[in-house]
């Protein structure tokens, strides 16, 4: 998480915490309860200038809602002290959407890059969670064609561009893309290799390796996903030329709002939704001009390039802090 | 408080505190110490993220002053602990001006609404204090003809329009309006059965009652006052046809820039008249398109629809931060 | 300082403190303990908001950045804490130009008030280091000719007006103007009495003294230095009906731009660069028309102008605090 | 309880806190959770050095646990908190038998001003809960001869003596004292006008009253109970001769050890049982010396030089705090 | 050590935390700012009511010193928040001797039990450390016969009883006992089945075990080390008939006394060596008298007897705190 | 007086802030007001723990009182912030006395040392304020014969010893003891150079010097007053064999209970007048014990001896507390 934020030059370091525990088997009352205790615990450790919560696995904005109400018991009201709220006790317009429309902005970065829009390009999605389906759907109004999309349902494919609208209306309404008729079913395993301009997989890591590499027919690969291109792959594809634009830039857009959320907090004052997107954009494309730079002065391909700025940065204040404690 | 602030969706509650005392016999000195002394009893009770002190009855900009201070020694310089602060303290530019201009905006929001203008309109305002006169300085600014007007003094109408700018100067200069020559001297009492499109108690609270509300023949009435409109009023001018807006949407403008003269002091940085102006539109517009919202969900009026959208909205924060303590 | 920021509008006063010793002389580790300890023993005195140093003499960024790492070991990671910080630990894009960006916008709204601008003017420069060359080079790029300038090292005149571009990049290679083939190399003593339409002394105070207060060709002179005129030659040019644009207000666009970095610390947001300078443009436009203001009630020259006009904004905010403590 | 603080010179003064529930209908998990939800309301206004809560009716040292273990959370361990804790988590040894100890000390004070002692005295005690059996014990101890005691149960009485160790533990086994062997049953109402010395009143207040007061056969009155003793029956008693030993003195045993165990927690040294019960009656001894003088300088009775020391006591430490605030 | 502490009655618990280095590879300077900064990360974990950290290997009172003067930077002057200090800096006088004296007091009070006393009884000693040599000291100023003693450098043996205050000086000049000429040299290994009453090993862990338990001669063992005795020979030993009085009770001496530093800290007041001395012999009969009972109740050897009373108080003391958090 | 509590071995250190105002020229009102606000500008610097002031010249009790009851709006009740105090907010018994009581044990401690005592010595007395009127009445009821005294009203002598308690009564009778009938008037001048055993100067500074040294007959001198002795008179009295007790030890009394009130304080528990005479001469005896000791060790007189000591003490802890800050 720590190069995840350097990279978008946010002022964040990176921190995991947890509870061991299946939320599944608890009720409502025992987990808010469990999360009440847990905060107790650890409330003189986080704080909104010190460590700062975010909903991951398993917890989401009412988990944040309670540990916000139980840490305020201690140190007053600090809506900042948490991101991922829900809207109604500070969380931030546009945090939904935002992973998905920064992986929009970081795409429109790189295609630009190459003299391209949005606009006229073939897409294929691989995952239709809330990364994949608003991306689809942020993709699509750009003007963007998609031509296959799967989720753990199955997969559909429409060479002449799938019906986005449509699909997120069944999807909602079926739990899953399964079933719709707005395209051929094809085979879940085959969605990396169909034939377009540019992947997205949204789903999970290492789905291409060196199984699959070699078949990979699009030009450019959005890491919406974690680590969704394991280091073989990644050699396979630089050698063929694919333009790998790495996770740890790519995906940076639901942070990148998180951060935004607690600078509302802390200002005391919320955006409104046209504001956050903007503020989303100008951060995303700073972000790719930044990772550019790297790769033209050490002549390196995007994932180094974003690496060796995220290094660079947090060297870069370590060393000004000082040495002598 | 609450509601009123909630309508606004301001992150505000409300409470009161005060000194059983008639400042009048005091001496400034006398004062001075005495705010000091309450300061120093309650320093622990307010602050800047738990209850921020604004003017009310019997207190203003100077006694706001003095708590800063004396809350300063306790906690360091803490401008954000009061609102109505004076501008060399850290108040905000356009807060004298905020419950008037606030009512031309929801007058401006109501009427859009009946495909109507401020222009062309005809107005009359009951009282000519702070709020009254500022709201007929800004709605003539905007056009709007205001045939009659009154306060303590007396009242005072003209069917082609007032002549505000004369009337606002001839007001200062003779501490009321009575006198005046710009137009016919009448019955204060009769003011709000003035023949009129809209009509603006900006007064005292319970003017509008079974004696009077059959007689008005003002379309709309904009409640710049606190509940100026009794219940009975209320269901006869409900019958009438006669639309109200509601005392805790019309005249929130007040509260809305204390808030922004917080956010300010939080933020550390004064914004200029014209950014305080536009904000405090931006907030009484969407407020507006709430309640509406609210009215057309529950089939109700604008006070229904005003009360059901505070108590929703508090209800939910309250549900959200949860039950197990 | 407490006038300046007073002229200036921002909401700080003024206080100094420092070491007996000569930085030249320690190690870089000896410098960094010796400002640890320091800055243990002060830690409970300075604050967010309270007092927030910044370099002077001696000190800089790295300096600043020592504070803040041992002052965040007392008190959580504060960036506001000091200001003229590194840009990777918190500080502001454009503060190393602020001064000199600052002497621009007052120099336009000065020749503005005369029916003119910084195009078509010559200026003469005394002193090339961090404020003289910014200057130079922002009154260049607005199109006034600058004719001659000096630092230490020698001085250098050219009436179609000198390449200013060249000349930066010589000077920073050179550490130095000497030996630029641009113009003419003049007696540095000379600089001051050349002919020019805007004199802009940059480097030391009393400079302009009875000896050349006579000599002084000007029509305005902007004091980026600090006290370059003393009280002699403020007497002399008067009558000779030179305008002189004091220091308290010419030159305070460093402070202002330090104050922007605090601002942008308590928000928890940085600003792009052209936000910094057009809040900078701002500040300095409405700075002088404060003091113009004052010049016009109190029928006095600029430099009462703004002292007045900083005395009465110091005054007014303690007569408001109160007097009973 | 400020009165009563202040004769025994303690360091306290006086205030109540509680909850309109009745703690026979909650379960011990509820009456646990309302404790410390109260406990997290309150923790703010109670402290080691602010006001230090005890238990009275419907709580004890279960809920001063409960109380201490929530405060802990938000202050870190702090055992000096409350008092009346259970011994395992730092109450003091003694206090459970304090208030009828303190009962004998005040008693031994009395007689021996009159040149007697409590051996050879024929004693009645009204009560015999916590307070009236350990005072009966301790009197008995002492040589005391106790010849009526009643309880809710019923009332006993023996001229030659009461076997005391038989009766407490007939008492404990039974429940009350009523079947006991060792003596003869009487009216329960008629206990408080039995043939005797030394009357201790330790049950409910108002007991002694125009009703009963003349038929008092008692030379002394000590007050273990509060308030035994209405106005008119003072009255009558005073014009009997009767000597009254008043409660805000006779019945301070209890807060004076709470106020010991304070002492323990701060000192963090615990005491052994001899230390506090020596404690305790140099406290007590000192106390009604300190009253004696009183009311010698002002020729009064007992309770009115009580009162007159306690009122002087708090008088002085006001005055000598100060007046301009 | 919170078992320990438990028996002993303390109001401590039980934590241990360090730095994996080696100390003797460091300069005073290293070691003195490593303590500094290691006392940087975790001052707000320890604490004058928190943990209260005291030498342990590779550390003593210059370290404490150390942490106690960065300690209180942080949070002011606190000589409670470290013991095992310097006497200088508010070590306590008598701490040095503690655990020796502690050793003594213990056998005491087990002998006494069985009707002996010191005075008569001949003692073994395994080690001549701090512990020991101030063990053998106080035995023979008591009048117990010290008939053996071994050090790392050897084992010496008079069956007349060695001269205590010869050995000390010398093993002090010659650092070891190793060619002391009161005795015979013997076997080190054979010390502890030497004939004697009281076996005192106090030195190192598991050294009574199967291999040798058979052989021993003395009636009691008292561990002066930490768990000197394994399981194996425990069992052997408990059929012969030979009494342990086991080592979290036999060698609390020490942490008693670092808990009285803790108190006369805290009081802000010193105690002379004979109170220290007089309190450690308090508490360690008290100790003694409290593990006998509960051998009485549970009918058990006073290694179970201890660990049950120990065991008992805290989960006593836990339940009392309560269950919902 | 870092050097005096040095060698009384407080923990304590030294330091004095003021206000440079004449108190005779205040009322009351003013007086508290002034104090309050010095605390208020001082409260963050002094504290239980740091800096604990104590009355000097100008200020007294009810001063300390002031500054207690400010203090505590900031910090909670303190009563440990300020030492003599008056009795009813916390003061000790026996402060009043202190600096007397502690010259009679520091002469007792002396003559011991020749195996003398108070009874049998004559003595004269400089100076019959707080310090020498208590000196002589503790004297007195010792046995010794006080055969002159003096004030600034008069001296007076009597060789077969003065009536002190008469004295007493009739100096506070007639504020001075001008006029006494018990003895004869002699010139102020000379009372230094009467014949006695112990000469006790408890006046001003410097009253023995090179005019007076040389015709000084006691054996004896207890510097009661602050450096009585000039550095000529030192000299010529040590040739002489005139033992002197330096002030830094003989008056050490008063410092001594400033600090027993202090831990009473501290520990929440007054002690009584005996109690506190008790560790008084307890530290006084030990002082001397000190001082002589390292006399011997350095060869040195007593004056010698006391500063070496307090030096040694305060090097000792600065150097334990470590270099590398």
């Amino acid at each position: 998480m720590t190069w995840k934020t350097a990279v978008a030059n946010l002022p964040y370091g990176g921190a995991k915490g947890g509870i061991g525990v299946d939320p599944s088997e608890l009720s409502a009352s025992e987990l808010e309860r469990l999360t009440r205790v847990f905060t107790q615990k650890i409330h003189d450790l986080i704080g909104v200038h010190t460590d700062v919560p975010a909903p991951d696995m398993g917890t989401g904005p009412q988990t944040m809602a309670w540990i916000l109400d139980e840490y305020s018991k201690f140190h007053g009201h600090s809506p900042a002290v948490v991101t991922g709220k829900p809207i109604d006790l500070g969380g931030s317009l546009g945090r939904d959407a935002a992973t998905g429309r920064g992986v929009l902005f970081a795409t429109e970065a790189l295609l630009n890059e190459y003299g391209k829009s949005v606009s006229g390009q073939r897409f294929v999605i691989q995952g239709f969670g809330n990364v994949g389906s608003w991306a689809a759907q942020l993709i699509n109004e750009k003007g963007g064609k998609i031509v296959a999309v799967s989720d753990i349902t199955g997969a559909i494919k429409n060479s002449n561009g799938l019906d986005i609208p449509s699909l997120l209306k069944y999807s909602k309404e079926n739990r899953g893309i399964k079933g719709f008729h707005g395209g051929d079913s094809i085979d879940p395993k085959s969605i990396l290799v169909e034939d377009c301009d540019v992947l997205i997989p949204a789903a999970l890591g290492g789905v291409i390796n060196r199984e699959n590499a070699n078949e990979i027919k699009a030009k450019f690969i959005v890491e919406a996903a974690n680590h969704p291109t394991d280091p073989d792959a990644d050699e396979i594809l630089k050698k063929k030329g694919v333009v790998i634009l790495p996770d740890i830039y790519a995906n940076s857009g639901g942070v990148t709002v998180s951060y935004f959320e607690w600078v509302q907090n802390i200002q005391g004052f919320m955006w409104n939704e046209e504001k956050v997107n903007n503020e989303l954009k100008t951060y995303m494309t700073k972000g790719f001009k930044d990772v550019k730079e790297m790769c033209q002065t050490h002549n390196c391909d995007l994932r180094m390039g974003a690496f060796t700025l995220a290094v660079n940065r947090v060297a870069r204040a370590t060393v000004l802090r000082g040495w002598e404690a």
